[in-house]
């Protein structure tokens, strides 16, 4: 059916009404008062949302450009940064840094897990003239669904004096992340995820600490540049040209969140994916990251049953439903399909995900239950709620 | 009025209301064939924008975004760069080449001025060595509204043994750039301008000569990584999530362009700014590029009569006529106003801004002749279609 689709990938994720209609407004003067009050208001609320006193950056870029906006600040050619890498996403920091003419070490753990903190402390132990200027982490790994314990790891980086460079590309607006609590020194987000926009901006903030070894980087990125950026945001402002269709519908996007609250929106992304999870259980399917305390709460991997492909799967969705899911990545291509619950999504897109899955294993000839993931998912519901 | 605003400032610029719509659209998966499809004609339809065979990169960020684009990818520390400098956009190219570490010579020009070839003939005949690899050079000068004779230049460059890099972002789609016949060898863009839709996409095209120096860069931008992002083109998609809703909404402009045409729309844009230059010229004002054969058709800049101040034309034109006017940049500031005719701009919203520039002059009780610049642009119009 045209114009029927459903996105249940890890980004982008389906954006409200008011927020799209937002973003068809004619644009406006980025230079006018009129658009500095808007960005007075989204720089204070983006604050809020990363849950920090840092000015938050918004960059017109996608999520990797944000990436590259944290590393093109901090690296100069021969530096040492270590990787903790549990999937594409946490590779991509190791690439970025190498494109800088950074020496990298890698903590890689397999496909599914997540970094064991001894494992990081013990890396660092190794590090005995503190040569390790930067560790990179990923939060929520887009690719394999596993979570990471930032808080920890954080803690762990801080006191071997190295800074701690965070991708909450998925976790931002989905699942809690206190920037400054926690200690985290530069945090970037995305706005095709949690935000409940399309893509095109992202975001970054950066600790005092982090302002330290900015200071001492000798070619940082123009384009991406902290020092203009930061000038920039203290006068409700951008350095360049912004998007600014874009921002005027993160206006939005921002109001509707303030009025769900934090808490709420975190339980709701906790909800939804532990729902996921005990209904993938309850048709036999198997969970590629198998510990609900290592779980996203923004993306799901699941294997497919025995005899049954990830592209039949993922065709029947489409074909049948209308419901986009992702496959898996690289070595995880048709291994593992992965559903998305994040940003706007609600209790009854659980439900939806949960019986079209049922009847997309039905249909291809799966074994179980009738019912039974449905039956998990709503008790799942009644539960929590 | 609420939402009544008419932007004539060189970008953003207004956008045609189903280009608005095609953005208002759910976004769809950006690894989709759906999405694909979209982009295979959008890559084709950029080549024939940019009148080139190499491919068109679309960068999700600003035109800044592609100028570092171009730089990042060419640029090593200590390498050897000249940058023609005729205002801040010309200075912006140095900028990045020093963000980069290279050493950049100039070749400035006063305000409102343009590159005389002879004198870059001199310039580069000075450089006996050959130790220049790289010339900047902007086309149209947002911040003054002159024009440079790229073609010329870029064969002077080319004669000399360097790759030219041009600023296209408020030519390509409003006026005449030949990339391949000029041997253009790097071109950027945005699409704030007159690709008729909102900030938030940039675009680069490369020549084979660009890519030579391309191959001897050691660290380039992986964001903006030309060899990603041609492997991504090549497969009809991109290798970071693009901005969508912002591509859907340039497939409906490219459609638009390739129905009014290129040399009409080059026509059109002519026609406008050359209107406007004679109406403000039959209204006894100023231009700031004096000679019609130097003028920018995106942008014209305009100095207030005597006793007149720049604030109170602009706020004059906003106030009581809801249309915005820019002013001059940094030590143009309040000595010049400037009025865009860019992109989705048409016969009618001249005599509307001459219209109202007459309106706004004689409200702030300047003495002319009423009706003379609207005679004298009707007149314009007449002649020229």
């Amino acid at each position: 059916m045209q114009d029927k689709t459903f996105l249940m990938i890890p980004g982008p994720t389906p954006v409200p009404e008011s927020v799209l209609l937002a973003m068809a407004k004619h644009p406006i003067g980025h230079r006018s008062t009129e658009f500095s009050a808007i960005l007075k208001e989204v720089y204070a609320d983006l604050k809020w949302l990363f849950q920090t006193k840092n000015h938050v950056f918004i960059y017109a870029a996608s999520g990797t450009g944000a990436m590259e906006g944290a590393l093109s600040n901090l690296v100069n050619a021969g530096d040492k940064v270590l990787s903790c890498i549990i999937g594409n996403f946490g590779a991509r920091w190791a690439n970025i840094a190498q494109s800088r003419g950074a020496i990298v070490e890698k903590l890689e753990v397999e496909l599914g897990q997540v970094i064991n903190p001894e494992d990081l402390k013990a890396k660092l132990a190794q590090d005995t003239n503190h040569e390790i200027k930067i560790v990179t982490l990923t939060h929520s790994e887009t690719s394999t669904g596993a979570k990471n314990d930032v808080k920890t790891l954080c803690q762990i980086i801080k006191e071997h004096g190295a800074i701690s460079v965070v991708d909450g590309v998925t976790s931002v607006a989905a699942m809690d992340v206190k920037m400054d609590e926690w200690g985290i020194d530069v945090l970037v987000s995305g706005s095709q995820k949690g935000f409940m926009l399309p893509p095109g901006l992202s975001f970054l903030a950066a600790s005092e600490r982090a302002w330290k070894v900015f200071e001492q980087c000798k070619y940082p990125s123009f384009y991406f540049d902290w020092a203009a950026h930061k000038k920039a945001v203290e006068g409700d402002t951008t350095p360049w040209t912004p998007p600014v269709n874009l921002i005027v519908a993160l206006q939005t996007a921002l109001n509707i969140m303030k009025k769900e609250g934090l808490e709420n929106i975190y339980a709701r992304h906790e909800r939804l994916a532990i729902g996921l999870r005990k209904a993938v259980r309850a048709l036999g399917l198997k969970l590629f990251v198998e510990k609900d305390e290592n779980a996203s709460f923004s993306i799901t991997s699941i294997l497919p049953p025995e005899g049954i492909s990830v592209p039949d799967i993922r065709s029947t969705f489409k074909k049948d439903f209308d419901i986009v899911v992702a496959n898996g990545q690289k070595s995880l291509k048709d291994k593992i399909f992965r559903m998305g619950t994040l940003g706007y999504v609600s209790d009854r897109d659980l439900l939806t995900a949960v019986s079209s899955l049922e009847a997309v294993l039905k249909k291809l000839n799966y074994k179980f239950e009738t019912g039974a993931g449905v039956k998990a998912a709503m008790e799942h519901l009644f539960a929590t709620k």
